[in-house]
């Protein structure tokens, strides 16, 4: 059901850099074009102990339909419980995904989240966009450092969190508050990001403490989720800080 | 060199849609599975003037690559020059897109753009990304109702924005100020968003009045370029507000 781990493909030029970077690169399969453009890598490569091929095209192996003629195979990475995703010392702040069907956009928010300063990240195993090639190419390098954890249920893991202390706060464009301001930020919170289209799960919005929206122009309806999921972790950010 | 008009190929059920509301679609192609689950296009479609074909797949004269089951051959919306563009009320606050290449994100922007409340947004037309099929999918909607204007020269465009009095902010993750909290941001601007990887050019960076950075947790490089933009407009949308 639940993954023993991630990033077992990795492809693009980013992805592959930082996953070479924490030297988990077991094979590098590279285009002839890109050897003299890209020698960093192949060094990467070989001063890591991982096995380097030359192709004159990596497409028909690839996942992402842009794999910028690189990808690697790789040591999985291990996703962590929730128990030890959260650090219990009142600054945890995570972002749950609530069933994305599109791993770019699962990617880019693990960017995002990376860059806000998040905690980790919570995915659920079913059902869910996957952690493979494309979400990592879109995290340009984040799910390398980000902790990940894959659960089978939402709900029961937004109860657990709140056994750590985090306050779950769901982002839903038809709620009264906005999320813009919301003193909760600043406590231990768990950001709750619905489906494209279809946002939270009844269940899971059932189990958020707030229910909060980003506000937008009239008539418009909503935003990507995960530039919705970007603004919210930068609020969270934003919220710590002060204002700069 | 600048194209008379933009959507003339419309992709998706989201895109679409929204062409039909404007009632700028000339003929709809839908798959035989999708006729009886969006009747309302095919209806909307036929109430409009425009042809309705049936087919097995959309997919081989489609320029995405999930269309959804879904095209739409349309009038193409008019793009407005950049003296059109701007209100010269003294709220005018327009993205400018400075050469970015993957046109998800430049619809992905005009989407976050449109929510955020902009007054427009402004693309070169060279070497730019295109403002296709692919970016109107992105966009969900935003491109039938966000001005648009394209020029051949952003640096010169900034010029041309600032005689009409907005202040350029270029988007600089090596600048020193913080684009949060920047006072600027209540008066008439123009947001300066760089290419995916390459950032800003060095001439329209010159042409920037401030350059300013998306604070980011330690040892993060970048976000990806659509998550910054966002950022960015919606930050101009707070100060506007003021805090909710």
């Amino acid at each position: 059901m639940v993954p023993p781990g991630i990033g077992g493909s990795v492809e693009g030029l980013h992805a592959v850099a930082a996953a070479l970077d924490v030297g988990r690169v077991v094979s590098l399969t590279i285009e002839r074009g890109r050897v003299e453009s890209h020698g960093d890598l192949i060094a990467a490569a070989r001063a890591t102990g991982a096995a380097v091929e030359v192709v004159d095209d990596v497409r028909p192996r690839a996942e992402t339909s842009a794999p910028q003629g690189v990808i690697a195979a790789c040591r999985p990475l291990r996703t962590v419980g929730l128990d030890d995703l959260v650090h219990g010392d009142g600054t945890d702040a995570v972002v749950v995904l609530d069933h994305l069907e599109d791993p770019r956009n699962v990617g880019a928010i693990a960017r995002s989240a990376a860059a806000a300063g998040m905690t980790g990240m919570v995915v659920a195993g079913r059902r869910a966009a996957p952690l493979g090639a494309t979400a990592f190419k879109a995290a340009a390098g984040a799910l390398e450092r980000l902790p990940v954890a894959v659960v089978s249920a939402i709900p029961a893991a937004l109860e657990r969190l709140r056994e750590h202390g985090l306050w779950a706060v769901g982002l839903d464009g038809s709620a009264d508050r906005s999320l813009f301001g919301l003193a909760l930020l600043t406590e231990p919170v768990s950001i709750v990001v619905g489906a494209e289209g279809s946002g939270l799960a009844r269940l899971t919005a059932q189990r958020c403490d707030v229910l909060a929206r980003i506000p937008m122009a009239a008539g418009v309806e909503s935003l990507n989720a995960s530039v919705a999921a970007s603004l919210a972790v930068f609020e969270v950010s934003r919220a710590r800080r002060g204002s700069e």
